[in-house]
């Protein structure tokens, strides 16, 4: 894990929602990023799966650091996923990767892998990009 | 807040993310839902304003407890959430409602307003609804 | 009809695949659009009912004339449609408002109803807003 | 092209919607289709570039396609599509491939290029598939 790495770990650990997710930061680089999620308990839902809102959160992480990797301020305008599997254990993985970069909008598609590699939901998110600068020192 | 409510709560007192991420569930009644969450620190982002991740998981619950309400356990095929301000602060309020319902699929509007009735957030949820009671005893 | 409306038609009539495709402009005003299409043996899919493409293109046209309305280019970033119902004759119409405006990004949601006021879909789109006039004269 | 390939052009030969618009299919196969759309005069909005709505039709109809491909008779309950470029003139591909099917459920992702492998559009469509015969003889 180089300098990039660091630097975006210490910008992302203030992401506390994520952090009270139990989430992590596993790969970064521009216009991508990996991040895991270990099931636990208290990402169930009514039912005893993981609730729509922690996968939506773990994409949303990931979809988060890649979309901010080049330094702009990068605001989420929408999102959306799908879910194909519900899940009751195991880790989650995300991965981010851009599909669109323009100078204010950015499109980003989102996969979550269980352990066993299949494809548990497919995320797709939109940034406008401010002027701003995405501070990571 | 009458006997449905209550087993309502009973039932959705289980969904631990929900718990975790500080919502409450208001009002319950068939094909609606409204819930709250109180901003804290840990909803926070890496740049200081509320995870794209627990508004969607505010929406996501009052959308289950709406689209649950038939007796039919239903779940979330697909979802998106446009986001139309950033919050830092304050009482955001989630109205689900639905607006349309067949045997197998029900689909559901959810707006977040925060507490001075701006609208923060519009999110569309579909579920599928399985033959299994979701039973509320 | 006056002025306001008159002036649209002269610019929305310039739109070709709208016109192609029997839609016509019935109601306009700032960030509110009314648009319907006799649906017609050519709006058909392969399994003789109307085409997703052809709802949504009249979806899209009532989104085009509210986003444009403010007089600034607002060209579509996303959208996403819903469909409730399959239909096979009568008249759709779609109803677009506007459910979020900031300088650069606009929020509309479409309703398409038949002949009966039944819902049939719901659609929901974004337009980025450049800094061209959108001249209506 | 073979004979399954013939199977599908005469059943999707029948879809006025995509003839009206100038599409045409190049491939398909199970969870799989390709089709083109010639850039022409009518398929342009009232400011001179291709309409959100074509596209959506181009990449609808190859959704179509693979996703009745199975034989059971597959309906579009939601599509969602991004565009990241405007269009005016050129051959527009798009190509349909499925991410997940289950007995009542399936999801594809459609990605629209121009005649530079440029993408141009991305589009995420999910059907209900009924237990009905698409027959395709």
């Amino acid at each position: 894990m180089g300098e990039y790495l660091t630097k975006y770990h210490k910008t992302f650990e203030k992401d506390q929602f994520a952090k009270t997710s139990g989430i992590k930061l596993l790969e970064a680089s521009p216009g991508y990023a990996k991040a895991e999620m270990v099931v636990q308990e208290n990402h169930m839902n009514s039912v005893g799966v993981v609730h729509g809102g922690a996968m939506f959160t773990l994409a949303d992480f990931a979809f988060a650091v890649a979309s901010n990797s080049h330094g702009k301020l990068a605001l989420a305008i929408n999102a959306e996923i799908s879910i194909f599997k519900s899940v009751k254990s195991g880790v989650l993985t995300a991965v981010a990767r851009e599909i669109s970069l323009h100078n204010k909008l950015g499109t980003y598609l989102i996969e979550i892998q269980n352990e066993n590699n299949e494809q548990v939901a497919h995320f797709k998110g939109t940034v406008y990009r401010k002027n701003e600068i995405m501070n990571f020192d």
